[in-house]
């Protein structure tokens, strides 16, 4: 069942309007990294409320306690929790965004994603919205990460409450603050408060299916429905030797140096064509089937496509499908950085005491954060005792996460596969991810129904570097793609 | 011939007065990498022309240009020139020694020697000279770094002015006020003075050998002459891919990753042993002679020793005679560090841009710089090559000094070891210094005479770390030595 005409006609009619609540929610610069920011995301939260109550939305903001930012105590941003519709005949939609956005600088010391790293700065101010008339374009930082998609579903309700049209599903939001700067190690109190909202009289009881608007289309041109997320586990390989830096003219030669072992370990992780070195790890990967390899083969990317977003003809295969099964359904394994060791520019002759190496691997099913640094560990270990080296050895997990997968057949997906051929008239390509977004994983075990990541954005949209945006397109298209999808959720029987 | 009894009595009475001296000295903070202090290397200058003049020496102070250091354009400090005597009958001593200082800050930003990284602070002022009456030291920067054995000499000066005994050889002193920082890559602009002042009528000109007090024994025990240093070559490895960094998640496995590249060429370049596998490069080394082993068998020092120095149980070998050869005369190869790459503390999951890795290599007879930086090359190429990389490899060589043996038979030696025998009581060690002091090499190559390193501090000094000490005993038995080893100059008929 598509979505009502008047619903559609409402969407383009108010095109402008939604672009204005969209101007105001990135003139409110609700950065979660930075402290002195903290005050704009509690504004932000305010400004959701009010919006969400405007058109009948039961809202509360639930403090998450405190946390240390820049070496002050501050509370943490609220979980917004808002529901409309209790109606038990019709289906229960959960549906996620968050309201906090990345540091505009590309500088910040509190960016997680790479991407933000580049030295250009913004071409506009990040927190007033430049709208590109000749583009399309809608510039500000937040526009596709993540305020465009989570307006999405307010511009929704309000054509659903202005046209007089009842909502075709109870809705239940879980909007979040503090999503930035966790999202690769979980979302600080939001887990916990998720699954203390699970089973019977809970605010997520009766939920039947949930809903991301949080990623990007794989390319530019091409919807897609996102069914599967990497996991990752971060490690970090400790050599320790001498009791301080030495100096390498006197003690060259003499001594068993950190730098040396560190780096014999870490040239055995990884190949220069990505293979994992560590015994047993590709065997823990799910084989792949017949239907999945179909899928990879006939998604909208190619190798110019990567090459054109790395900025390098440094593909791993001229095959697109080997590489986009590398990023999406195979483990990979980057090696980051040293600690400790002489990293600035010039000639430093040091022979460093201690030098820890980062490395991580992102997981996919069936790999277990358990399994792998049991097996990380046991390797490292083995390897370093073949070195033959006086010094000191540490394996240390920083972090870990499973990787999550959900069953693309579901009807949550063909919903919402329906509602792309809708809208855009074409089917939308079946992707997964080679990041992580944890809290996915934290729905699907602690409600255990099947959930859905339906993007907005596209592949170029910068969501983490400057001069982010969204095309208009995208927000106005995407705005009915979400409304379209709940009519379709709908319509489905099964439970 | 020893020297005159009245010298060594008035040494000994005198102690106090030459400690005043060096209290003197070390509260003149002539720290010469940082902009800041710079006024206080001239105001050394300016204490030693004063002392110099006071007993006869005619001295010039030679500026050598401008350097940029802080972000400013600042004069280099002055050469000091100085000269007394000029008796053809008598042999002519060239005396080298440099009058600034080591940052005193363990965390300065213009440390070159790795010990001073050392996160501990000094016990007292740095630029207060403590005299520890229990243990005998005399503690403050440049103690034994090197304004100890510098006003050595002032010293015995001031005891034949004092005592009315006339100067056994003419002397030339040549004092440097930029010697740190500079001492693994070459004196700026001091290279060029010494190069221009040779010849007949310069200032060199009459000069039989070269004495330089720079450097310490081996051990806290035993008197040593050094009659090599090794050489350097410093490379970078640049390995460049993506246009900006990645995001490991989304990239991960699809694109060949810089830092795996680096990482899998610096594991081929050295063995947790110490052995360097640059093919060729083992082959430029002079073979060891039977005379040579037998000179590093004697060597008082042991494996505890080694242990003791770098703070762990870290030694290469259990015998210490090939930890010696090691350190001494064969090459070694340092992993430094990598400049690029996710250093700080945490779990950064970047895909770094490009990164450059940091290894230098230390010579030995017969090794050349150009025949190292060509076997490096190659051999860098050629494992890049075989790791089928869609990536860019560039190596740079940032800089190379050759190596520098003297021949220790020289009758130059034979009169410094006659002194240490007088003085001490003992027959010096013979050694070679695993480090460089480029200006020694200068001296050889430009002078064409015998050069010795005779140094006046122990191996415990800690010469650029905190805490910086030389002994009361070996500043005023050190003080006899040089006075003393220039009577045994004086009575050699070589020329």
């Amino acid at each position: 069942m598509a979505a009502p005409a008047q619903f559609t006609e409402y969407i383009d009619k108010n095109a402008d309007k939604f672009i204005d609540r969209l101007a105001k929610a990135v003139a409110i610069p609700s950065v979660s990294g930075d402290a002195s920011y903290r005050k704009h995301v509690f504004e932000m939260a305010d400004f959701l409320k009010s919006e969400l109550e405007a058109l009948g939305v039961k809202v509360k903001l639930v403090p998450l306690g405190k946390q240390v930012l820049d070496g002050q105590e501050i509370d943490l941003p609220p979980a917004i929790l808002g529901e409309i519709g209790n109606d038990k005949s019709k289906k229960t939609v959960g549906l996620y965004a968050h309201y906090d956005v990345q540091p505009p600088s590309s500088h910040s010391k509190l960016i997680d994603k790479p991407q933000a790293l580049l030295s250009d700065g913004w071409d506009t101010d990040p927190f007033v919205l430049k709208v590109d008339e000749k583009t399309g374009r809608l510039i500000g930082r937040g526009s596709s990460d993540d305020k465009g998609p989570l307006l999405g579903w307010i511009n929704v309700l309000e054509a659903h409450v202005k046209q007089g049209i009842e909502l075709p599903v109870n809705l239940k939001f879980c909007l979040e603050g503090k999503f930035h700067r966790m999202e690769e190690s979980g979302s600080e109190g939001l887990d916990d408060l998720i699954n203390s909202e699970v089973g019977p009289g809970k605010f997520f009881d009766g939920v039947d299916c949930v809903c991301i608007s949080d990623n990007y289309w794989l390319n530019t041109r091409t919807p897609c429905l996102t069914y599967g997320l990497r996991g990752i586990c971060y490690y970090k390989i400790n050599v320790s030797g001498p009791a301080k830096d030495l100096h390498s003219g006197v003690f060259g030669r003499m001594v068993h140096e950190p730098m040396t072992d560190l780096i014999h370990i870490m040239s055995k992780l990884v190949t220069p064509q990505g293979d994992i070195l560590v015994p047993g790890i590709n065997e823990l990967v799910a084989p792949l089937t017949e239907e999945e390899r179909k899928r990879y083969e006939s998604l909208d990317y190619s190798i110019d496509d990567v090459h054109s977003s790395a900025g390098a003809e440094i593909a791993v295969s001229s095959s697109i499908s080997e590489v986009l099964m590398n990023r999406m359904r195979y483990p990979s394994l980057s090696l980051h950085g040293i600690e400790g060791a002489f990293y600035a520019a010039g000639a430093k002759t040091v022979i460093p005491a201690r030098v820890a190496g980062k490395f991580s691997i992102r997981l996919v099913p069936d790999m277990l954060p358990v399994d792998v640094d049991r097996l990380v560990t046991e390797y490292i270990k083995s390897i370093f005792n073949q070195l033959n080296s006086k010094n000191k050895l540490e394996v240390e997990s920083l972090h870990g996460g499973k990787p999550w997968v959900a069953d693309p057949n579901h009807w949550n997906y063909v919903a919402a596969a329906k509602a792309t051929e809708t809208v855009y008239g074409r089917k939308p390509d079946l992707t997964r991810e080679g990041g992580s977004i944890p809290v996915t994983l934290t729905f699907a075990e602690a409600l255990g129904v099947n959930v859905l990541l339906l993007p907005m954005g596209r592949g170029d949209d910068g969501a983490h570097s400057t001069n982010e945006k969204l095309d208009r397109s995208n927000y106005i298209e995407g705005t009915k793609l979400l409304g379209t999808y709940l009519w379709e959720v709908s319509k489905v029987t099964e439970k």
